[in-house]
């Protein structure tokens, strides 16, 4: 089967990992480690991966390490799962230019989140989706990131770009389920249109009660875990739901919680890969990675956690 | 005399110009009116030009278009005035890419607000200034513009990185005047370091108590009153300063306080620019230019402000 | 039975509504109206009555007139549902007079914001809750809110106070549902801390995976159906959850999104209890009661959500 | 002559203490300290009195407390100066009561941020200020004091509320200067109108270009030196100015700055005044008076300031 055909299903079910970038140094891949890394998370039966958001380091990254890590990824995923790329960019001409590299590349999708820098309103987003969606060679997932961005796409917005061509989905990752919650009023009509969940501690209540599927950072690190709460999730198994999500939480109120700063998550999610050795745990500027006493708490988790290190 | 003998004043004393960057499209210069806008500046006694900062619209042009700026602006000045460069980007290896293209087309300095998609806290700030500085071809001035960054260089952060070799000013864009004070407090033994206050409202009590200089965006369309205003201050005609800082604070309500949205700056200013005939008023996205109902508003205040056009 | 051997239950569990208050004018209380809306609540089988929270405009009313709310209302329930009593303040002293204005009343337990003027760190407001839990005559619910108070009481604060005397559980109506399952986790070992989540738009999920109750302004207004759905959500009936979920969706969508503010939630529903006869929509400075056009909305929404008036 | 006939200027001018609220504990006032502090604030020149503001600790007191203050208070100063009564207020009524207190103990005028709980509209705030300027028994001085009660009176709000019957001046405490020239632009035809500086590293630059007066926290320690700066801006005494602003910014980097919350003006400043002697430095909940080793820090910088002990 080529790769073009391979068909995104609409909506979009599963777990997506939002895949960490493993780097040697703030301009080079750590492209054994990036090897490691898929191979790991296709193994754990993930269905989507999400390169270049966030938990990728995307805004840290010059473009022609993007562009490499793109082609890398899809080559090493052959079609495997698909692959989704962020385009989120507070300038629209180079998000049209990752999405070409996306498409050319091999990619089922692209992300993009609200441009960062200037404080646009309601109707000028959706007026920037509007002439950008004409652009974008690949189907689009919006991407809700308010304490990152600052900028909301409103549920209301989010309604309105649903029926622009291409637009196929939304990650929020708020946490604020109201808004969550919302969306899914709004789109109920529009069945296809997926509602992705960005927040690993809410993987379960959003499955039981109608989302598509989530957005998990852990799933770097332990993918099997999410999968088969998703799957208990969708089958309805409350017992096994509750059990699986408690997992969840402790992994995430151990490796997420290490350190002073809003980027423990980041930290400690590079820092505990590398203590299973997938791979390195470089963090591009503005952050630096762990250091001796974070990594000996991590490194303590990583056991208690249960997870073996790879030989 | 060569560009490279260009000697940047210590402290750097005057007007800047945050300079527009006038666009026939997206991704396309308005190569004319670019040329006279420089002259414009020029021939009004600016003391200095900044582009690709906030007021250039940097964060939303493709780097070709930055690169394609940078030199067109260097050329067309000629050493006439410093040219300081806007290299502020989420992606350090960037910034640093952005920063030689300064260096190599003969720009004096380059202006830094923090990376800002992350939220770091002030000790990696620091760090990140740490290394970014060693990397850096030109004098650096960093740039407090806390409602757009969201993240704030707080002074002790500026006073740290103050001692990094090449780190020579800050311009302050906050609207904060105790920070602004607070920082001078700071900074008193270090008389080299060059405090510009980033608001034009702000100008005439900079620059009596203190300050050095002011970069002014209406100083791309009247760039002599801000020159004059400054002169005043300079030498303490307080009755001189009281005139000529009502003429600011009427340009500053009425071109940037059309419409709805915060972007009403530069809008207002592009918009402005062209009723005067001095460049297009396109807006990259997530903006647009005024409609005619704005652009109607605009011109009115244009010639009652008694803006001459340009023939 | 006498009133003061009303056991609170341990965890308070099921749906707790937060009455609004029945006004004629600023510092006039509907009485007809309060006694009316009383036995509308508890006919419906609610489980508890929260006074003087958000939805009761407390912050807004003299103190007098909240000590008449006391009163009138413990006097009307009579001991058959538990009365909890909102003494967010501003001023320790002032907290602990409502608190014994409530005790002398007949009331079962209070309910605490942070103090909400002044920025206080953790570390001070766990003091705060230290000194003030020694003077209170009543059980305490800690209640998260940082919309209103823009102060959060973290989760590791709630677990150190939850060790305080006293403190028997938290309502959270941040949205922000990460939030709500890192307090479960925190707790686990708390089984008699009550767990509340106070936007009734996640009243289904939080029941489903472990929350005790839940705090529904719409409750107000269709006690029943917030009984239901927690009673389909404690037996786990998936599909009756829903089906009610769905209804809970429709009257937030409908009567809490009329109006410009963010104010639109209490005259929405102030408004909507007026139209179905139960008590007058007089709101408190710095609101108003919704105007012709809005109240026409409001009325339509009504008979759309079929909820009858009263004779 | 009788309190009564005490006229309050028009527009206010000179330097205006906020003064701190001298206690024993949570309930019970300092009345010798009050005694002292007023003695020592009236030796020192100064204009004006504001009592129960933020450095007031208003919220944070009891009303039995705050009118107790208002009284002794007003029969201490005896008509010496004008006294200014915060009335801010979540209540509207309860605002209203102060205002009579503060009327029947012979104060001259009130002060009022936004109602601090409920996110407020500019129309609702400026219909709120219709409303209870109707019920006002002295002149109104607006307070904008965003930080604290998170909503903002906007320029345009405080002209159109400048036009109400009592509404005398502002008070603006924002620390953003574009606020207050924006203003001093919007009323510049209303001479009467009182523009104060609520910030005093901003003193200086305030009255040099045309506000009338400031509320200078640190004058209660050192009165005179407010009362000097003032003056030397009054005379335009560009280099007596200089010289007195450094000591303000001294003082401010001293004693504002120790201890690591927000809280640390007040903390600091009660704990100075405790130092020399003045009055006690207990603070009201939430917060609390500095500990040993903040006391020694601020105990070093006052004599570094060369403030006396009083005997």
């Amino acid at each position: 089967m080529e790769k073009d055909s391979y068909k995104l299903m609409k909506p979009l079910r599963g777990i997506v990992v939002p895949m960490v970038t493993p780097l040697l140094d703030r301009d080079t891949l750590d492209a054994a480690g990036l090897e490691r890394l898929i191979e790991h998370i296709i193994a754990g039966g993930i269905h989507g991966l999400f390169i270049l958001g966030t938990t990728g380091e995307a805004p840290s990254l010059s473009y022609r390490l993007r562009y490499e890590l793109i082609k890398r990824v899809c080559d090493q995923v052959g079609g495997r799962i698909p692959v989704l790329v962020g385009i989120t960019d507070t300038s629209f001409v180079e998000s049209v230019n990752i999405s070409r590299k996306a498409k050319d590349a091999g990619a089922q999708a692209i992300v993009l989140a609200p441009p960062y820098y200037f404080p646009a309103g309601q109707s000028e987003l959706l007026e920037y989706l509007d002439h950008l969606t004409r652009e974008l060679p690949l189907p689009l997932f919006l991407y809700n990131m308010p304490s990152y961005t600052k900028l909301v796409f409103e549920p209301e917005t989010i309604r309105a770009a649903s029926e622009y061509p291409g637009v196929v989905g939304i990650k929020d990752s708020s946490g604020n389920m109201v808004y969550f919650r919302q969306l899914q009023s709004l789109l109920k009509n529009n069945p296809d249109f997926s509602l992705l969940m960005g927040r690993e501690e809410l993987l379960a209540e959003a499955i039981l009660l109608g989302g598509h599927g989530s957005v998990c950072g852990g799933a770097n690190l332990m993918p099997e875990l999410y999968v088969e709460l998703y799957n208990a999730a969708c089958s309805k198994d409350l017992q096994k739901v509750e059990v699986l999500h408690q997992k969840v939480m402790k992994l995430s109120a151990a490796i997420y919680k290490v350190g002073r700063y809003e980027s423990s998550l980041l930290k400690g999610l590079k820092c505990a890969l590398s203590c299973v050795g997938i791979c390195n745990d470089f963090l591009a500027e503005p952050f630096h990675r762990f250091r001796r006493a974070e990594h000996e708490v991590i490194e303590q988790y990583v056991k208690e956690l249960g997870i073996n290190p790879k030989k």
